[in-house]
């Protein structure tokens, strides 16, 4: 039975909780540790059984934990992992691993002093529709890649406290297309160009984010993708791509509470996409625990790496120094 | 915590104790009985630590399991619910009750005299997409019900050995879609006829069945219906409804594992549905069971009810006759 | 040029004469016949510059004259039909040749002795849809076929008028479902029976006819098949058909004006279906008449046969005794 | 009757010279004019029974010719048009009216001196599809425009010799798009930034141009928008665009053959786009004219103005320098 501490009992925090306790045999959670418990979280704990902390050292330094979960605020992303990576714990941290280069740089010097694994969590390519895409790309049905196009658009903005913490939509938001680009390419990006917009909400022009954008890039394997945002699609969580190639085209639509279709008299109605990612990527989130725990038991790579974290980060920090210059920027102008 | 006995080590059996262990708060199976255990079942029983028995008897004695969940097959359904009944167990049963109507009638007298819950599994109520369809129903969004049609077909043939004990196609495959008229219009059948030919498999024609069937019904609300059913479509689990009326129409289409679409020189290519029940009615399995869970805790009807179960197999019945007597039989005609 | 005739000026003469006018080069309309011109019949064919008749006798006369196209009311299509055999004219009619086999069967003597030929209006075989599920039929793409499906629903119900001399809604109305079961099956009917009901409007059944129906057959392949109509959709003109068999199954959907969708928050909107016959069917229409001219200029079969229209008709015959008598009724019982 | 010239017999001469004989009313060919008659060519007029002309002059000669069709080779549109319009003729003009923005400019300058109405031969706004996306977007179901996305991929790569001689993809192919943006939205585009490649085939880079290209835009609205644009889409002409905004969005897809799914052991498949063009955009080539000479009779503007004919242009030859100067360019920094 493998052991996992969780750290960080936020929303995020809960959902692998459950996903372990229910869907993956084998392992159980050893503990959660969080600094300042809310009354609902402490119920949530005590009914699946899993013992709180407030301070996650005590997870560390607890010989009986094969693996760490960090779900805490990004900003303490990486220190946690450098702690957890010292004490020899295995380690699965969500994205992003900082909005700071240094910082990711020196969890990868961490990394390479200690043989823990260290998984990055890009849950979306866990997803069935996306993992589809890619098996398609991967088994040469659209041939050379040529095009590749994510949209992805929020139900609705989160609350301006947020996005003055977020690190700003490329960082909080699109990192996760950025990554699904790398994902569905297996191909790194080479140049960012960014245009970018606030249509949504004005307050969070104020704060100094934009909520609408539409980024074009260039791959090292020659192709050229695009990403669109938005903060704010009033139908629903909008979650689609394709990849287009020499040979073929393979693309993702949303997935929907049910494929009920009402004909009336006034028109043919299906339902909204699934509201938002709990809804969408519950099985994802799931499946990424569960890869990382298979990777630990069968000393096999974890499915996302450290440098898979990095270079979704590297593309946020081009993509904020295009639309703040406004030009194309290539990722080797990055330093670090 | 609710104690449940499970009394059936086959696949239904199992499906439903990972739904109470994964899925269903405030519940735990307190032990499963059956009368040939395989050392498979057993592993799995042993990785979700549930014990195991032999006897079922042991689970209707022990006063601190509050229901049970009859998993065995058929022709023992009717006398074990008797069983249960008695020793005051809340009680889900699969469906059938039973192939005899005098022994549904004898569960029902039972029920009479013993205020314990019963609930039958048709499953397929629980359904996201049949759920959908109800709901726009019950809403009155197709206003007053004219037409109702039922696709159903399963991927591949059973085994020649279990088309024998099966009951018939009217009894095993097609009392699903019997229940689902009945569940989407709240309606009772009065009257059927049946169409039906030998047409996957003339091993199936020797064994006393059919293979492929369009049944069309008079409902008691006035409205017509129609079920197809075929043995195997090479295709997948096919598993459509739709409802039409003064108002219009609602209908859906199969679940697919993923959305991806693949367009080549050679066509634009979507995937097949889900391949067959475990993975179509998954979700539908732990809500019903869920459901059945609730009624207890909150003393509330069950969902299904006996009658459910004994108005489907009446419908078999008739079903059976039509196809003997070629002609369209009135339920009022079937004494029991 | 060949010469052409159309017999009636209703709608569905207007269409063909269109149809010539601008899609079929090599023909033209001689004239257009109609005991009761309306002005604005008499404006439309001015402005296509066709001579008008009151006599079709004169069309029959003329020598110039190759063809004719008999889309006049029912009663007639038969009576002229004979007319213009014995005059030597290639003949289209519209559907039903009749209502009454014996004036079918004084057809097809007719056509014994003239070598004309003699294409019956089953707009619907050269629709591309229905084209396109027949071409997979044919080309094996299905296996042998097990279950057909057709849903034909109008609009809206046709004055009470028109119900009452339409021959009821089988010789109407399903009379192409029962064609189209032929055409995609390429086997006859051996057997029906029908399950109809006055849902739609209460006039309708003090007219003696009903306006919903769901029919089962048994065709000579071994086929089971089932149709069902109604009078009202309201979201449209329903014209929907699959095919089923050992190897898989091909199925269409309806038609749209645009495929244009629209996601709100209140839900993901399509158009409804083309509205009617002449949105739906215009092509069809055109296509139609094509291949009949097609046939006369190469001396090729007509795609539509004089004993096509018979079968259609015998199988709507067999349907109104089903529903008198209350039983299935085989093709063989009905003499004539 | 309106009598109209058409200035070259390629293929888009011949498609609107049929959209006249055919489907409008009220007017006729007088004439066709081209320097290099072929014997196919000079063969259709003939069935047409169109006048073969070999010098265009002697249509605008003509007192009795109300309008002429430009579909000679692009470098004689602008001149062409001056002399139409000079010799008081209405102007429909394939577009683009030239590579040369001085060369429009001068058209310009001609129709402020004579009366007479000039039509940009931009064919998909009269599109069933990308119409009723027009009309949700001016209804005003999607709110305000916030991301407009429109994908457009030929079927196959053009000729070397035209790709040499076409101005380049953007001023051939994506020209079409950028005029779509502009119907969406009606609004102007402000900025462009182009992102292309040679992946499809090394000749057309060798002919200087690229063959795969996403461009993003700013508009004068504040909305973002993105075309892609491939010359070879192996499954066929895929034509589908989307508008997001602040209530929803409206999106299209492609036209098919025809909407037929076979379903087999090996998947479900759906048929490929309609294969380029004209089977896509018939209908639409004929709206656009029967547009313009309504616009004619009725003395109403045009829908498709010389001002639209000069903005994709410049959106066109800001792209190129774009390309060039592999940076975001302004229109306003283009001059003429």
């Amino acid at each position: 039975m493998m052991k996992v501490g969780i750290i960080g009992a936020g929303r995020i925090g809960k959902v692998h909780g459950e996903s372990i306790a229910n869907h993956l045999k084998g392992a159980e959670v050893a503990a959660m540790a969080d600094p300042c418990w809310t009354g609902d979280s402490r119920a949530w704990a005590k009914s699946m059984e899993i013992p709180v902390l407030d301070d996650y050292h005590e997870i560390l330094r607890d010989p009986s934990v094969d693996a760490v979960l960090i779900c805490s605020s990004t900003q303490t992303h990486a220190p946690i992992s450098i702690e957890a990576i010292r004490s020899g714990k295995h380690v699965f941290c969500e994205k992003p691993i900082s909005h700071d280069l240094s910082e990711i740089k020196a969890v990868m010097q961490e990394l390479e002093k200690h043989p823990v694994k260290y998984q990055v969590g890009f849950n979306r390519r866990f997803d069935h529709n996306f993992h589809a895409v890619r098996q398609a790309v991967a088994d040469g049905r659209v041939g050379d890649i040529h095009i590749v196009k994510i949209t992805s658009r929020d139900p609705d903005c989160p609350p301006i406290s947020y996005v003055r913490v977020s690190g700003g939509l490329f960082m909080d938001m699109m990192i996760h297309d950025f990554d699904m680009v790398r994902y569905l390419t297996a191909s790194d990006v080479k140049e960012v160009y960014v245009n970018a917009a606030v249509l949504v909400d004005p307050e969070i022009g104020r704060a100094g984010d934009v909520d609408t954008a539409i980024v074009t890039m260039r791959l090292s394997n020659g192709a050229l993708a695009v990403i669109d945002n938005s903060r704010r699609a009033v139908y629903g969580y909008d979650q689609r791509a394709e990849v287009f190639g020499s040979m073929g085209q393979v693309a993702v639509e949303n997935d929907l509470p049910s494929n009920a279709v009402v004909s009336t008299a006034n028109g043919v109605t299906a339902e909204k996409p699934l509201h938002f990612f709990l809804e969408r990527y519950m099985n994802a989130y799931a499946a990424e625990i569960g890869e990382f725990l298979n990777a630990i038991r069968d000393d096999e790579p974890v499915p996302v790496s450290a440098n898979d974290g990095l270079q979704a980060v590297l593309i946020a920090v081009a993509a904020n120094r295009s639309m703040a210059e406004h030009r194309p920027v290539k990722l080797s102008e990055i330093r670090f």
